[in-house]
């Protein structure tokens, strides 16, 4: 047997029974022949309470100052899951993420890694411990620091650590049994996913699904490593992630799922000259706030005017800073206003099958149409189709498409939801 | 100016509005001249809070992953702290114990320091940075794992990191302004010393006095280092515990002060042969079980029936586990039973003058007396006289022998005493 890594979240870690109940679920699996290295999020909200705690002090904390407060939330849980293990009988040794080896570079609360010397882990392991490692941090390479990884990033430490240490798996477990054709909670015929494909996974990600972080799947697929998601609370296989070019060929299914996203915003610049080197003018300055534009669309000039309107969807949390910097090019570049539209939703059709299968594009498109729902902004990639719809309209255009792609689960098996997510 | 180390402990750290007070205590001794160096607790009741979490998990906790987990509570204090000087408009870095360079020894749970390498801490100096450390912590020289010091060591680290440093006084703040005659919450009339030698300290701290640890003291005689225990609510000068060959001599008084612990307990091993080596015999039984034995007495035995008792004392939490040692001496040494009392207190004088001063042990015993006090054991050392009384009579005992040796405040200022201790 191999190593297997298992990353466990703060729901499955909301309290003492739900850290005896993990250690219980490691031990099994050491019990089955693996050894076995542990990821922890910190407890339930631990995080986000440190966080109003620093709040309190100072609402602009010290970026390297932040992340020393917010790693204590992991140094509790992952001592607690070590102490649990214990009291069943097997050793298990706890590591921060600077023991784990998770070098990073210096960028504070949104550090990189850059490199993984899991040279105790190894040891610990060796030695027929189960290691247990604090997620979402490392230590910076210049300045030996602490830094920590971004919100969510527990699951990114897993999927880096598994590639470092050769494991046979990455376990991802949360309070969801697995990856969904859709959101249950807006879809109740939604279906669990046996095996999606690494590049289906990214897109979905990238367009809403929360189940995975975007950089974990990232991380997964330059490394070759599956990714197995699936519930603490249950027995069941869940969903497994895995690079299209290893093993059996994907699931028959043309459409692997559709996802969605309301955290955008749509600004729209009206009245732009159609002159050249304009639109790169206004584009470079969104470079500089920092905004993650994700779809950008020009419309043709009207001849009569010589104007034409320019919109872009990002993060909604960049919203306010992107409109500031657009303002102050208003005289230079001579555009008419800013339109800014935040009830705005994404809606994403996501399937490697749909390279070969024409006909993709129309059978979404009418099924939005047939349920009433107007496309504002389209971009595609290829294995994905996503259009900018009416904020309010999310819930309908995802059922109707759902349906439309015989993704419903048809077997009559009710389909048993169990939280949000992490 | 040189380097002053301070030293913060929960009940000053107990919220936001504590941080933000020691913040700014911190800000003005920077702003006066000084490099600082500061070592902090964990805030409020966070170590018993982690203590009860991990409980919860397990009834016996590895002492590795107890450290780990008690190791966050600073973590957390330490980096709120260095946020709160930022706010202020002062640069200020956090170190944990194992990046102040603090080594200890393996001992999880109750680590000796073995070497102290502050290069981060001079760095952080040199750069113009108030440097923040965790107290309590350090990380084994063997393994390099993190340990902690043990309850209340936080004082220890801060003694060490200022020996290292080289500083001109480490400054132990709480929320009492010093180190008083008395137990002031007893003697209505103690007053706060102004200075007190480290070798009365040391008596002081190893009698029932909680103000400062044991272990700090000893630290800072044998390295030299002047402390000065002052109050995080007051501008008022504290108590200076210096080396007495340094400076200008003590205080005139004789006696310093009148320490006190409820914290005893005593066995009596009744109807011991008076043989060669049966004493031997039992306190070696006594060594292996790790009790820290204070006083004992053995009587003259009878010379009618050539047995004896031996008496002794030793902390209340160690008695259940050397009276069951004992008992297992009972037919092969062959005494007759064994009595314990843990209603016992002790009381004692404390004074570098008692060295060159005569009569003090015939005052102290007639106070007791006239107080109706019955003295069960005595023992002394150069500069104190330790008496075994009654526990219901401690507190007529302490004020008694505070009246005694003139040790009331006669100024007629009533002494606001602020609280517990830490």
């Amino acid at each position: 047997m191999g190593i297997v890594v298992q990353k466990y979240g703060g729901s499955s870690l909301a309290n003492a029974e739900g850290v005896k109940r993990v250690a219980q679920r490691i031990v099994a699996t050491k019990k089955a022949g693996n050894d076995v290295v542990v990821v922890v999020s910190a407890m339930g909200d631990t995080t986000d309470e440190l966080r109003d705690l620093a709040e309190q002090v100072t609402p602009m904390p010290p970026p390297r100052e932040l992340d020393m407060l917010l790693t204590a939330g992991e140094r509790i849980s992952m001592a607690l899951v070590a102490m649990a293990i214990s009291a069943l009988g097997y050793e298990a040794r706890s590591f921060t993420g600077s023991q784990a080896g998770v070098i990073t570079d210096s960028a504070h609360g949104k550090a990189k890694i850059i490199d993984i010397t899991p040279g105790r882990l190894e040891q610990a392991i060796s030695e027929g411990a189960i290691a247990i490692v604090a997620g979402f941090q490392g230590v910076s390479q210049d300045t030996k620091d602490v830094t920590t990884l971004g919100r969510g990033a527990s699951d990114t430490t897993a999927v880096a650590l598994a590639a470092a240490l050769g494991a046979t798996v990455c376990e991802i477990y949360s309070d969801v049994d697995g990856v969904f054709t859709a959101d249950p909670r807006i879809v109740k015929a939604a279906r669990k996913l046996d095996r999606v494909s690494t590049e289906e996974m990214l897109e979905m990600a990238a367009n809403g699904a929360k189940i995975l972080h975007l950089r974990c799947v990232e991380y997964g697929r330059r490394h070759n490593m599956p990714i197995h998601v699936r519930s603490t609370f249950s027995q069941k296989e869940g969903t497994w992630i895995i690079p299209e070019q290893q093993g059996a060929p994907m699931e028959n299914a043309i459409i692997s799922g559709v996802a969605h996203d309301k955290s955008q915003a749509k600004i729209t610049v009206v009245g732009v000259p159609d002159k050249v080197g304009e639109a790169a003018r206004i584009f470079e300055t969104l470079a500089t706030t920092g905004a993650n534009l994700d779809m950008v669309v020009q419309n043709v000039s009207a001849a009569s005017t010589g104007l034409t309107d320019i919109s872009f969807t990002l993060p909604r949390e960049d919203g306010q800073t992107a409109i500031t910097a657009l303002a102050t090019l208003q005289e230079s570049v001579g555009f008419d206003k800013l339109l800014y539209d935040d009830q705005i939703g994404k809606v994403s059709l996501i399937g490697a099958g749909m390279r070969s299968h024409p006909g993709i594009t129309a059978k979404f498109f009418a099924a939005l149409a047939a349920a009433g729902v107007n496309i504002e902004m389209i971009s595609t990639s290829e294995i994905r189709i996503s259009v900018i719809i009416d904020g309010t309209q999310i819930e309908d255009a995802v059922r109707a498409t759902h349906t439309a792609f015989d993704l419903d689960d048809t077997e009559g098996e009710a389909v048993v939801y169990a939280g949000t997510g992490r």
